[in-house]
């Protein structure tokens, strides 16, 4: 059983920690966060998922803070770490925060989890479990890739796997904010990432070195999920049957009909609604019907569920770190035990 | 054990059959519709709250088409009410179709509980739990208002009950469409229902028919919930302090600080996406903070969930039709079996 | 010919200055400004409104930055105030710049005109041209009152002078932000104003300062205007048409009927795209459907055009502080020279 | 001088007659319509684009109505086209009635431009004014292509012409509907046209011939305009400064950079809010940062203003079936009389 911590109890970080619950080869034994957010609060009432996990403080000096709204704090995150029980953090802290953290973690000798929001710097490896869940076996420090990310990586790891990629341009339509980030726009305004590529593409490579890729990126008024529009040229002619089958076997994708109703972000969203908490969607969603190749070149249309794509890769990503799985193993167990068929 | 069918598996109907499985005291023993939505497709699926429900055609000629996409029919639901299983059906048909519906209802002598979408006259009973329970006992049609009246009958039924109301004028802000609803709008607009009163006043009147309130209402780009600000003349003076105490000692009424970071209708929500299914709230969220008086005169702003505010409403109008329980019983039953505190 | 300079070129400011030029007893002698904005860089070019108004650095250390960026600067604000040619400056800085200035033109002994964004102290009167034109009379600092509360003192004084009133209550449904303010939200929410009354009420209360008012407040995810549904106890039994009447004659009170088309706040905008620059509407629409009495109470729901409603109150209160006007020639004149009747 | 009717006042309707009133070689004898829309009301009032033209009912039976709402109507269309004196009809009628009006421009031996909401087969020539002005000349039946098919028309036939074309590819973020159109959707979704290609893609070949190209197509909750993230594949290697250079030349293609604060789409239009009425931006606006080479392939984002774009491409249509000037003159007479620069 791996001993797991969550620091950052964010949009990520009660995912996370939520999908470590569910996992039975790892305990989640502890939480940390720096102030009594409404996230906080909420996860830990006795009808939430977090009940009764211990709450540590990030740092020493807040713990007053947190305990004067009536948090019961364990202690502080450093000094548990001193204890030895820890095997891995998950941090999710705010950009910025982590770089701070990754020296405590190098101090205490305890191996971390970064996010996407991190620079590809933080860690060795830039992660996606499919595409390079063995390169993270052994390492201290992993980088699990953002959500836009991980959706390319899936579905152009499979792709490249099965026919070769010759070029991938993503065209990425990004929400304004999560739900709860309501002081953020747009209103009613479409506001284009100016730089080309857009640091998406980049952060593919990340994951998948020698892909040549290039994406293009704007931002739109709405908060349930991020849309892409992808042309792939591939190294050879297929069928759009051809295709449909790699992603339907491809883990973590998953295609939806539109002509089943299915046929916007926020129809996909409510199926979910009716399945599983927060609505998360971990999988990547392809509408079927936007399959379809020119020869070599292929088009697609997916929907990204920015707050619990990369809960998954999360989980992977432990696994491979501590050297408890086998990749297809790790998947498998990971996707049964949240729900993902 | 009351014999349950859901007719009409929509934004509602999906909600009341869930709660009516969560019941002791009842069966859903089937629900019925007329085409393969999205919706019911969902629903049954077998991670989804109404798998294994048997699947009725709400009219013989539907059956087909229902066969056709793949769903196990049992048969049609005229034949089933024949059969006289069945002690009520809850219907959450369109507004127009449940007129039609109620014929049949009558033909099968089968009681039935309609929709706040229904005009007043198609049930002697306009009901809400708190302000009327007793008066839906033995009656054959009932009819639960909808989610905006709901709101102001529960708020307006305490306070009329502990300290009288001379005058209530409610200000709603409605949302344009639910998340699923998405070809409707507005984008960038605010639109005002130009006659006043809006329809929402008089519908309170049918529930509480001596209260003179007036109601005025704008529709604005939105799909989270409805808000209302609201001004009522009381009979005496009291302090926000009464008020208050009032308001957490009435069922299905909350009161949310937006000091704690329940500073918005998303922030809110976002509080039940990590603890119920489809983020259901059937609780109306008063912010603490708005609630204030000036001598006789108070003023607070509540939150409605026009999605699920209604299915407490529905579960007790079933036992309150077939004498099953009495009303705070009911109430205290129905809140507990959905995890409303 | 009253000389006049606008600081501060953005929202209001880039209006007020148009307009300053359209009468024909102002002079607008200058505009001032401390970056090279995009407003600052349309505003000057050849096909638009202020193309040829000498450009000053509000403050000197602006002025390389201006001409790197390519604009002509004349000088600085301060220099230039002391040549003794302005009369009056109008600061349409951000609030807080513009309490700085006010020292600066105390030592320049030249008269100003702030905006509502300002708290009250700044000036010894907050003023609306309607409600309390004289008392800006030989004024060297008046204080425009922002934009809801130029809507509410419009009617408000109107109805106040004609029955009498005994207490108002405002519900403002508010714009997230305007057009180009695209960083801001919500986008999916709507988030209310929790302490009560919100700011507004006492503002009107600067302007009336009898009034018995009380306003509550939401912002939605709009960028075109705010919206007011209004109640008012007035001290006499009047009719729905003396109270058309009343807002018939009313200068900058202008009523639409929404059965005419003009059902949204967006439908009316569009009758301005076809007239105004900027669809500029500087009078408040009332929707003529809305205005309802029941006994002494009266309802009635109006938009406000947040970017320039308050733009003739500016020329009025130039004309009224220099004696220029009284203040029925004032209003009439800066309407006709506006094009609003 | 020839003598237009536009034969539908609505969005696009409007637009046409007010720029056909600003060629010097052109009347507006008349505009015609079946209803008392807020618009025409707009329109002809006496501060407004159209006032003072002759208004005609665009079948028999509707001259009654408009006459009840207070219209003055001249006489019915068909008797109106009787009379000889009309050169052109510019028909911007919904899709669908044009199919139906086409009948009677036959039998009255009128020539008329149709919009395209047609179907391709309305007319002979689908019409861009760069790509195939000549190809109208003599013409009876235009058809100008849509807001969309414009955009990629234009700039894709000057780097067609310029380097030659291999592939285009166009992913197109179209709003959800005019500022005016607020009953529809989607509020916070995103939905996709889950055919591929989406029509634009063969639209733009109704114009171009022999050009390969694909687009991809989503709904997004925004009024102002489209935007569109296109990549191209050029027959030969250029840079990006030689497409700027192309750009930069080709009429009603205008860079604006986003350094310079027109960073958004809401910010682009911000821009024409102080120059033209409706904030009518005929031109295309390609961020010029966006603009990107990777060998033989470009990349760039686009806006488009959906109300506006194909105004400027219906004047000149007019001209080429008429014979009236050669393409150069007459792009450069209207843009000139349009004020586009």
């Amino acid at each position: 059983m791996a001993n797991i911590v969550v620091n950052g109890v964010g949009t990520v970080g009660k995912r996370v920690a939520h999908a470590v619950r569910k996992q039975d080869d790892m305990n989640l034994i502890g939480i940390a966060d720096v102030s009594p957010s409404p996230v906080l609060r909420t996860v830990l009432e006795e009808d939430a998922p977090l009940y009764g996990t211990p709450l540590y403080a990030s740092v020493p000096e807040k713990i007053e803070e947190l305990e004067n709204e009536g948090f019961y704090v364990e202690g502080n995150l450093p000094e548990f770490l001193d204890m030895g029980e820890v095997d891995v953090v998950v941090d999710c802290t705010p950009s910025g925060v982590d770089e701070k953290n990754k020296g405590m973690y190098q101090e205490k000798d305890v191996k971390a989890v970064f996010q996407g929001g991190a620079s590809a710097s933080i860690a060795p490896v830039s992660f996606n479990a499919l595409a390079n869940y063995d390169e993270a076996t052994g390492k201290d420090f992993v980088r699990v890739v953002s959500c836009n990310t991980t959706s390319l990586s899936r579905t152009l790891w499979s792709l490249d796997s099965s026919f070769g990629i010759e070029k991938a341009i993503g065209n990425l339509v990004r929400r304004g904010g999560d739900p709860v980030q309501d002081s953020r726009g747009p209103i009613n305004s479409i506001v284009p990432v100016t730089e080309i590529p857009s640091h998406h593409g980049p952060d593919v490579q990340e994951v998948m070195p020698g892909l040549d890729i290039t994406t293009l990126a704007v931002k739109v008024p709405t908060t349930l999920s991020h849309l892409h529009m992808v042309n792939v040229d591939l190294s050879k002619e297929v069928s759009r049957e051809d295709v449909l089958k790699i992603f339907k076997k491809t883990p973590r994708v998953k295609l939806l009909r539109a002509e089943e109703g299915y046929s916007s972000t926020a129809k996909v969203i409510e199926k979910f609604r009716d399945k599983r908490l927060r609505y998360d969607m971990p999988e990547v969603v392809v509408w079927e019907e936007t399959v379809e190749t020119e020869g070599k070149r292929l088009y697609w249309i997916h929907q990204v569920h920015q707050e619990s794509i990369v809960v998954p890769e999360n989980i992977d990503a432990i696994r491979s770190m501590l050297g408890m799985s086998k990749r297809s193993e790790s998947i498998e167990k990971t996707d049964k035990n949240l729900g993902i068929r």
